[in-house]
């Protein structure tokens, strides 16, 4: 090994093992952390997060990196190491080291601002906070733009190479144009699906028994990774033998946990699935945000969804709950978790309205970053996207502007990469669909024909791969999201009858 | 403040968020991390581990600190602290680095091996992970022992300072010439009280309620800790604001889940009531192992197994477990709980045969480190010494010599601190007595009055002070052991009508 490299590796490890510890200390606030804890805890997790960002920028990593830029032995993985720590350095070279500590401690009692604001429906109470969060994003973003380049698509390029407004314009146009008459057409014929068998009262202990069974039919291991709690579900890991997910009970949503399950049951599959010489590496995640997002969709929707899906485990679904499904046949059920309605949650809205949620946070990110909005003034234009769009109006912020982290924690310019994976996971179903007999799999039972599938195409390369240049070699074509408007198409146009 | 004092306080700032780093990792390992991810994760731990011996172990640290040994402007915790780091320095120093960090890391496996060994009664597969761990404390403690020092008696004074072989050896014949005797004749009455009661089947979901409202009960804020549930209770802490807990529910053991909770509470409100300005300092914790134990067998045992205690609350014990205790009353529940049942089990023994518990782990530790004494004949010793002072034999090293996790952490010259803190709480009761009405508070639910005492003489001082000058002050004269034969002969004497 390029005795230089291996040096690197030394720093590397420390890097990892600070990310890890603050990984563990963000899994630990959402699923066990006490209530009181959070204030002197920040100050660990901020001491901890200056410590990563010295272990980083420093003028050994530096120097190893200047040189091992231009090595000509290193390997496949080696490179990738390097060409991703480059580019870290880059931009966190431009941040001063007490600038990132603060918004360190800032991000970590920022979350807890958001829960208290969201549960008392209380947005004013968020508004000094969520102003230095986007005053930090912007400082960064300035510092790590390239010449001409807007703040905002500076944001964008970060959660997805490539992906910025000259690409998701006319991508999200696109999807305007063709999604918003569909859905009138689909809404016209709703009152066809009786929702109301799933709107009954379903016994928490059980739904947490099926929701273990389902994460582990579609191939999340319980000896590798854990399935917890949460406000909002999430997944998070230390590493591919230490992936961890979160799902919500409650009595009256049974069908939002089942789906938050399997959507992050597909997301920890691809953690799980990176190859071992990858994991705890800086290449050992997801190839990108939108990447990881089409692993969960695929998972949740094109999948999950399915009536293939469920044909055989079905009936273990109404031995579980025979009061409430006995009755029910399965094309009936599987109509009613495809039923479309427009509503005000995006991590509960059905498959068709999904990318217009996304749509109303891309456009009002471009104003707030790129213009004039005022933090003040989210909860109004919100509620007007929302009625302009959906045809539907929060009653609350809880409801409406409150209810995604994202923005608690700095994620702006994330959001358009949940549609983006959906875009990506219909192109990639198109490929799978020529190699494999999917519906056979799934009827079948056997999963681990798709997931082996996706794991050999995609899960082992980890980061060593962008997500665009994965595409086309998976795919043979550039991004192309036509096929997820003709796969939406056809979908309901089916289900709906059309 | 003095600049250099100021600067120390930022390489502590880095120290402690490691520290606080590792706790976390470690009770995640025991509450809830997936099983297959250990190997993994303990190069992580390994890492941070050995990222804060460098962070302590480094010439601007031995710089600062030498400078400030002599300071003349620290107040008492910043003194304290001063000297609490030189002492760890001068320890640590003499330990290379990289054997400190194959330690840590050994640690981290030993623990998953000494758990598969005690599930599968299998001490061989332990023995040579065992070995090592024992190789590495005495390689360590003769790194760090003073001229003439055993190996035992440096490994000792690291837990207990002053607490030698000179001091224990007396401390444990005492017990032995006292308790023995008392034993035999209360084991000879022992038909008299019919334990059948607290042997019947108690629902695991109504334990866990109860555990939790004792908890809360004696003084645990569960705003500021955790209860969560592990194979061997234990009590760790981030901070004075998050303290965690665990107890351990079986259908058939109740007794042992109640007073497991206790135990670990009487250790949490120690920790939860340091001072704010001594949390997150090296100073932050217990004044020693010993000490910390006489707060937790403080609250298990004097007031726990008190009559008074169970006064107030004993109804709402009957009215959740009507079947089992409904008929029982409070004079048998009382005698039940302290029934003395010579047993294999330490941290299930009564409270007359502990000591015995002890003196048997003391024994073996000392022909272990400063004898001859083989891991492998570890069994055989072990199963004579339980015949010869106990009267009962192990039929498995389950029940035997792997029942403890201590060894598989390395920490050997810990055991002696369990029958210390004994003592001392034996010590500390008699002085409260005279200044508190223990029983009335206890009879009207007035923990607090207790709890507060405590925190007043003991919890708020931290590490301040060492455990024999603490005693000291508290009951104005030094560590007297009769105090402890003293208690435990009256206590059984009435109880069993001697």
């Amino acid at each position: 090994m390029n005795p230089k490299f291996e040096e690197l590796m030394q720093h590397v490890e420390k890097m990892q093992a600070l990310g890890a510890a603050m990984t563990l200390f963000g899994w630990d606030a959402e699923t066990g952390a006490p209530a009181d804890s959070m204030e002197m805890t920040s100050r660990i997790v901020g001491s901890l997060s200056s410590q990563y960002f010295e272990a980083m920028v420093n003028e050994e990593v530096r120097t190893l990196l200047m040189e091992l830029k231009s090595a000509e032995d290193l390997d496949e993985i080696q490179a990738a190491i390097v060409r991703d720590m480059v580019k870290n350095l880059e931009d966190m070279e431009k941040i001063p080291p007490e600038e990132y500590r603060e918004f360190s401690e800032l991000q970590a009692k920022s979350t807890t601002v958001w829960t208290k604001a969201k549960q008392n429906n209380d947005f004013a109470s968020f508004v000094p906070t969520l102003e230095q969060i986007i005053a930090y994003t912007k400082k960064f973003a300035g510092y790590s733009r390239k010449d001409g380049q807007s703040l905002y698509d500076s944001m964008l390029n970060d959660y997805e190479e490539t992906f910025v407004q000259d690409v998701l314009d006319p991508f999200f146009a696109g999807l305007k144009e063709k999604i918003v008459p569909l859905l009138k057409q689909v809404v016209a014929k709703n009152d066809q699906i009786d929702k109301s068998p799933l709107q009954q009262s379903f016994d928490v202990d059980k739904q947490r028994e099926l929701n273990h069974w389902l994460a582990e039919y579609v191939g999340f291991d319980f000896n590798r990774g854990i399935l917890a709690e949460s406000e909002h579900p999430f997944t998070t890991g230390l590493h591919n033998h230490d992936v961890r997910i979160t799902s919500h009970y409650y009595e009256d949503a049974m069908e939002s946990a089942i789906f938050s399950t399997i959507h992050e049951a597909g997301h920890a599959i691809y953690e799980m699935n990176v190859a071992d010489d990858l994991t705890l590496t800086p290449v050992g995640g997801g190839a990108s945000c939108g990447m990881h997002e089409s692993q969960s969709r695929f998972m949740e929707n094109m999948i999950g969804r399915s009536y293939e899906f469920w044909d055989p485990i079905y009936a273990k679904v109404q031995e579980m709950f025979p009061e409430q499904l006995g009755q029910v046949s399965l094309e009936h059920f599987h109509k009613m978790i495809n039923k479309v309605e427009p509503g005000l949650i995006r991590t509960e809205s059905d498959e068709l309205t999904y990318c217009l949620h996304v749509l109303i946070r891309y456009e009002i990110e471009k104003e707030m970053i790129d213009g004039e909005l005022a933090v003040e003034d989210l909860p109004s234009i919100w509620n007007e996207k929302y009625e302009a769009y959906l045809g539907v109006k929060p009653e609350s912020d809880t409801m409406g502007v409150l209810q995604d982290i994202h923005w608690s924690q700095g994620s702006i310019g994330y959001f358009p990469s949940y549609a983006l994976g959906n875009a990506f996971a219909a192109q990639i179903y198109h490929t799978m669909e020529q190699e494999l007999d999917i519906q056979g799999a799934l009827r079948n039972g056997q999963l681990p024909i798709i997931t082996n599938w996706l794991k050999e195409k995609i899960h082992r390369h980890g980061m060593i791969k962008k997500s665009r240049q994965l595409l086309k070699e998976i795919t043979g074509e550039d991004f192309n999201p036509q096929y997820y408007i003709d796969y939406l198409t056809d979908k309901f146009t089916e289900i709906y009858g059309l």
